[in-house]
């Protein structure tokens, strides 16, 4: 079939998913039922929508993903927590110990950066990714910790709950591939000057490579405004909840980049519909090696987990579903 | 003095507000304590801020704002709710009474209509301000309208019980300054591509001249983003609430495009702290003549209402003003 | 006619253009043919595109305006200079003869000034006015000079051969309609966050009103990036003119919000197919009491001169007119 | 002296670059003089400008960079054109001769292919760079193509005269490094919302790691106009001009999307100063199997070139070097 579609001129394409899966461009030239008769193949589907696996229809009820006793897309709202970056064992465990202490389900922490410049620190790499894996021992709280190039997935994977691919690296499609190959989670930052679409179209990319326990993150985009580092879109919430079956987190942390504004956008994060939020939490928020202007402190974190879940709270007590878009 | 200065080749200024103010640049020759000894003069203030008379500083309590019995700025969230635009009388009445029914505060509706188009339907223009002067007769909801030219101000101002100056117009100066000049309380609203610090100067500006009673309001910005006709920016909530003494509403429909995210938006609205919402509602939106896709059914916003309640409830309930940022 | 549609429930709507046109939305529920044989009704035109008047077919050779003797829309780059503000007799009058000097055509200068902030200097007003009369009457140049509010026209027609419409009041429909009621060309800036459409539509609307002698000015965007004022968004030069027939000035002191980068960007606006250029031009900017940042020396505005022109004739002497995109 | 700023708290960090540097943050309680007598210092350099090896002052002069017999960076403009993808032999072949003809200096075609969906077309991959080789050997034209991870390098090297970074990936930073560590020059498109700091951090991050030889390229940033695909920022050019030594090139077919706006934006892209354009040509636009709609034909492409070579000779020949911003 490959050859005979290439004979015709058409570049294929195969997705080596779950499902084998042929693509190949359609200028109104090819018959799908002459298609369909050729051996091995299943089913013809014209491609009419940008994303197929990612979309709303393909799962109508909504995916949930569990991670140990976690349940990332259920009725409550899932908080993970944690410094930007791994500085210091003691950093790391005093931090764990107070988020987890204020209801945080799962620490977030950088091994690896990706920092503007290249004279910026740039994480602990692979020590910080030992202290990770002690600090989760200890504690018992999964880790979402942050993979920049495929080669790192399968030493990190060892130690992370979830892989986390960056802002920048939301178009690395390489990456998003490799992520797609391997079995645990991936959170999925949105680029910071991504349409929905194609945020979309990058989980799709991990799905259709075999990886369908994907979870979004809007994490602010870039706009012209400079009272705030980047804008929130809490838009990106409802139109997801609608586009697509897979949950949605919102970072308030770099989607203001001020402490002073973290904790009202997690309520409105929680309250426009999100499934939970990752929230940059540092004992010592002034002495951080990096984003300290944005990192909440652990009492101010207690008071972030009290408002958002009585925003969640009231509305799950009106009545139904009714709340949901 | 004015003459003094304007002999050392500065530009003075005034300011014709309910105190009188000079302004002139100071290029670090002039001597505060020498102007303070010229006749008249009360005090000598160097502009340091941006803005003055908007800034948190010069009301650290907040700014709250009556307009008959509804309070703007209060603890309770004021609803504004009504059609885009007004097109006919039993069109405006029904959607009036079912919006008080659905628990409104307010009444919004254009009769002066600006648009992109010249092609497109302007508003009524006084014939639907008269419709707006009976239904407001007749339902007791107190109007907002907008105005689109200083010399459309007094007779606005007869009916109107708060002008409302539109995105396109937050940079029409002469607009600013007839606001500014009479009495009734200005709704504000965002630039598309007004960046926070430029909407709290065009504020600045109406209370130079004289009226304090400003409300903001948010209404989305212009980004790349195209599943949504604006994107709205929360962020700018607690960002205003802390540089600002003023009241902040938002606008969900204009600030989605679209009814089906203008509840889960409003929710987010309130959440992060905002005063009240004003909201496009239609009796029958699909067939609207103006921004029906973004319009609420009357019983869409009876939910709206109920789950906006539910969320401003819940934050007041927690232990004592937590929740401001 | 009006009654007969108004009765079918539809909001019609008069253009007072030159030719009395009647518009009013068709759902595909309207006759042309029985449209037609209303009495008066001299043709039918269903409005497909957004823009008519502004559109490319209506002019396919384009428009040429007169001002003096200078021509705009012709072969010659129209060359435009002065100061931001008009500041005093002998600026306005040093500046006028240096720009003349070195090869300017018309001159530009504020005696109104849109300012972000009510403490900046707002221009000398009709005082400004008056010394523009006077520079113009001394030195033979053609004015141009901003209307900012439909009020000022009639007197600031007195003096400006040109009346300009700032990028903050692309979309103040009531000077826009104003402008479009009086004889004198009028030179409309692209609005900050305004999409070319917009643009377009603004000028539809003077000429809707019965003014087609309009000239479109790119003056740069608002974008995310810092390093400049604005971003000079040279693509619309030949966007705007494969869909209009209008003649489009660039601004490159706006543009780039920097005396070091406006004479590349005064080239790259000639090459990329401007019809002329519109700079600010201080004899001291470093004095001026605004914009004097992105002010050039009349010096480097002669080099300015030189290079554009160098440019121009480049293009000329290529054979026909293949350089026209 | 590591082990001494480790004990004191500071995260070290070292650049592998042909100097070794060592960088850490220092918050005023580093003594400059003791460093400096540590063994093995050799200068220490407080950290002024985020970026160092690709300012303007480290290299006053400019950078020039040699491919082959090509000179980026010289007087003359490069013109590098070429098909989006590699396609067939034929196609690839066709199209190189087509381009030399026409007076390019390098071709240009992707082999692997960052695409937004997985379902596109995503380029011939190795079999693709083979075809590169075999026509690289027969025309003498040296080639420019992308990589889009660290392990591509290697073969992709082989075949390229210079390693392509595309917008996408301009911040990922395990490419950026891999590319610092390898001896082919580097042409670094900018991100579509990086700004220009970013963009020549991105380069540093190249320089830092030891490969000094690095080509910047606009290719157009995402704004709110729709009417283009990108909004081009020729802005950049003179900017990038003033901040650093490194050639920059402009890509007009990217950075408007449409094959009728590409010439004027070529012209303009030179006329602001830029060292060369990197253009789309393809055989038949029409069937191309990707960006079809903003490739050239090979005649549109030799119209481009001698249109391009007017600006540039006119330029020359002013007096000195005045036309350089």
């Amino acid at each position: 079939l490959v050859e005979h579609l290439q004979a015709r001129g058409k570049p294929v394409y195969r997705i080596h998913g779950p499902q084998p899966v042929l693509v190949c461009p359609d200028d109104h030239d090819l018959d799908p039922q002459e298609l369909q008769t050729w051996p091995g193949v299943r089913r013809v589907i014209p491609v009419r929508h940008a994303f197929q696996l990612a979309a709303r229809d393909y799962r109508p009820e909504g995916t949930q993903i569990r991670v140990g006793e976690v349940l990332i897309g259920g009725e409550e709202p899932v908080l993970i927590a944690g410094p930007c970056a791994v500085e210091s064992r003691s950093q790391l465990l005093e931090t764990a110990y107070a988020v987890r202490e204020a209801g945080a389900h799962m620490l977030r922490a950088g091994a690896f950066k990706p920092r503007t410049s290249p004279y910026s620190f740039q994480g602990l790499g692979w020590e910080g990714l030992e202290l990770l894996a002690e600090v989760r021992a200890e504690t018992g709280l999964p880790v979402v910790t942050e993979v920049m190039a495929p080669e790192e997935i399968p030493l990190v994977a060892e130690v992370a709950d979830v892989l986390q691919i960056g802002a920048r690296n939301m178009q690395n499609f390489s990456l998003l591939k490799a992520a797609g190959r391997q079995p645990k989670p991936v959170l999925l930052k949105r680029g910071m000057s991504a349409t929905i679409e194609e945020w979309l179209l990058a989980a799709e990319y991990i799905m259709a490579y075999g990886n369908f326990q994907v979870i979004l993150c809007e994490r602010g985009i870039r706009t012209f405004e400079r009272m705030t580092r980047n804008t929130l879109d809490l838009n990106a919430v409802p139109v997801v909840k609608r586009l697509s079956h897979l949950p949605v987190l919102v970072d308030p942390s770099h989607g203001t980049g001020d402490a002073a504004y973290v904790i009202p956008m997690a309520r409105a994060a929680i309250a426009a519909g999100a499934d939970g939020l990752i929230t940059e939490v540092h004992i010592r928020p002034q002495e951080a090696w990096s984003d300290g202007r944005q990192s909440l402190t652990p009492e101010a974190f207690a008071r972030m987990v009290r408002e958002v879940r009585a925003v969640a709270r009231a509305l799950r007590e009106l009545e139904g579903d009714s709340h949901r878009a």
